[in-house]
């Protein structure tokens, strides 16, 4: 008998959780990924499901119609970003280990296989590229300069993956071709939800989405003994642009934010040699980001100029608008209106897998379920159990669409 | 036959230097520091000086007037800032070491005993407190607080210490009360030598200086679905406060920094949850000092009260203004015009172990060396052979003024 949704829940919320802060640290190709990882293998062989590890650090767990193509897969990640919350990725794995209980508890033998995956480095904390899983799985990234990433300590990845076990063969995997719709259910993580007051709503499309190192450059020195306008100070530079992108965001309803911050020597009485900062950008559409990013890279060099300091901007890793594949989702809406009613239609700001699937031509569509607070990449992050168990049943019911 | 100037450099130019950055990486309590005392120890023994460890990590080596009071203290440090340069610290205990050599050559017999101090943690690049050596030896900083301490990786002081091989007995040593005056020979850390045309100068008083830690705290949250206007962002707090700490400092012609960030978790896609920053500030009075913390403070303040954020400021370390001893370096001045000529006096906007003695009571005065571009705590921190060998004599006919 495999565990019930709550009984799932439970064994995951010890892993990763920090004592202080009551957050979660699931980076990838750690130990505590690997206990992510005996979980998900645990509660597939409960329920009979054959794994595969594709070499990229993705699991995917079948069942049904072995070897079939034109698949059904759910799943989402189970890694976290630094001190994250609960629900973001593992809400997905979760329900869709529940959903296929209920699938199996209803009776139903599926046409089309059905698969769980779990993605690797979805959130990308530790080698820096969001979705670094699925983009490796379906080629968008190359295994060449998957290769080249390392870890904030130097640590490059096929060293990480090796030293936690994995058996790494970068690149395009075989399951990809299997794949005939891929169905993602998260947390959401705005409260569009709320607003509209339903437990599940359905996706229309991913905002384009960037990040970019801005390294600024100066002149160490002593902070005693150098006058002011002797100074290159690059930490003043890095200090206005963040101001900068935050209003300039503001202003044209799109997000920016610098949540990242490395300086060298990084010491109290030395004008720093080195301030690098990531800006993570996200717009409307891919022609926004592009003016967003040019005026707030505009500004940063400007305040350089005076300074007497220098910038550079490196893209780490873009990806453009996403639409979510009307077909799948209208049958989905038309699927569940009986018993959901009107499903609400949403789009999101965040990147996922699903979105990495769909740029790679794979129909995709993602289910999201409530959050009454909105918070997300934080401990606060949270979902109503009631909720949760909505968001499995509408998948359940979303799958009879696709598989029954 | 114990090394000469050139020869003490060159054995010292090695030890701690970063191959990427040329840098220099003298962290106290480190296998760098063990070696740097190790060559420090090899050199006294050359020249048969009695070294003593007090049990906070300095060590003092004493020439003549065995176990004799009204000793005359010379030295400086051995450690540096995270990729400092070379001369910040050593060239005042290598001068020291050269200038004894010198005085055996004159056949001078000192009347009162000379002692080479090489005190610790000076830069206060590991537990954060600057002068920490010789703020101990003299009870400047109690040894309750100092067990206190922790580096960035949370060891405590004691560990460290013990971990390097030291014996750490903390508190105010008995060495200090033998001192009659101290003279701290250091790289200029500023231009005013260079404009004077002069080899070597004299200090009258250092800035007050003050290191203050600034801790932002916000909501952590996801980078891409909390709208601008959801947000409280410290990262914001900190960067207006870096502009305006700047500023303001400018306006009033003293000095602040930000050189030192934390941020909590420090990930691209989430808006942090806290930023530490920490404040260097220095200014002409101790009532200037007061008067523009207060000021960044303030604006801090209301920063985050429009962002809905909170920031705390905590003085890590204030020392007051020190004026040099008028007595001691008037007599310097006088006995050095005939072969010097007029020996500029200047002050000096750095903290040192000459303040921290002052301020005890020891009678003390600085010498200088010029710096040709004035730039210090960097790798490219530099003085001239030519200038550094007129400061071994200068120093040597200090001595001589003081001694003979």
């Amino acid at each position: 008998m495999p565990d019930d949704f709550e009984a799932m829940w439970s064994a995951l919320a010890p892993i990763g959780r920090s004592a202080s802060s009551g957050g979660y640290f699931r980076q990838p190709f750690t130990t505590v990924e690997s206990e992510l990882r005996g979980w998900f293998l645990e509660q597939c062989a409960a329920r009979d499901l054959t794994v595969e590890a594709d070499g990229n650090g993705n699991l995917l767990a079948w069942w049904g119609a072995d070897g079939g193509a034109d698949a059904v897969l759910v799943g989402s990640h189970l890694d976290s970003v630094l001190d994250g919350g609960a629900y973001d990725g593992p809400l997905g794995v979760v329900s869709s280990l529940a959903a296929i209980d209920l699938l199996r508890e209803r009776g139903v033998v599926p046409r089309r296989p059905v698969v769980v995956g779990a993605f690797a480095e979805e959130e990308g904390s530790r080698f820096g590229i969001a979705c670094l899983g699925s983009r490796l799985a379906t080629g968008s990234t190359t295994p060449e300069a998957a290769q080249e990433l390392r870890d904030r300590d130097g640590v490059p990845l096929l060293d990480a993956m090796t030293t936690a076990g994995h058996s790494p063969v970068l690149g395009r995997a075989g399951w990809v071709d299997r794949i005939g719709c891929f169905l993602e259910l998260h947390v959401e993580q705005g409260r569009d939800l709320v607003d509209r007051q339903a437990p599940v709503g359905l996706a229309s499309a991913i905002w384009p989405h960037g990040r970019y190192r801005f390294d600024f450059t100066g002149d160490a020195n002593h902070a005693g003994t150098t006058r002011m306008e002797d100074r290159h100070d690059p930490m003043l530079g890095f200090a206005m642009t963040a101001l900068a992108a935050s209003k300039q965001a503001q202003l044209a309803g799109q997000r920016a934010t610098f949540g990242r911050v490395d300086v060298a020597p990084n010491g109290t009485n030395a004008i720093p040699s080195r301030v690098s900062a990531w800006l993570d950008a996200r717009c409307e559409s891919d022609a926004e980001l592009v003016r967003l990013v040019a005026e707030i890279k505009r500004q940063a060099m400007e305040r350089a100029d005076r300074d007497g300091t220098r910038v550079t901007v490196t893209p780490e890793s873009v990806s453009g608008a996403v639409a979510f594949d009307p077909a799948v989702t209208g049958a989905l809406s038309s699927g569940l209106v009986e018993r959901w009613g009107d499903v609400p239609v949403i789009p999101t700001m965040a990147g996922h897998d699903a979105g990495i699937l769909a740029a790679a031509g794979v129909p995709t569509a993602m289910m999201f379920v409530r959050n009454p607070t909105g918070v997300s990449h934080s401990p606060e992050e949270f979902a109503e159990t009631a909720d949760c168990l909505s968001g499995v049943e509408a998948l359940a019911d979303a799958l009879e669409v696709l598989v029954a």
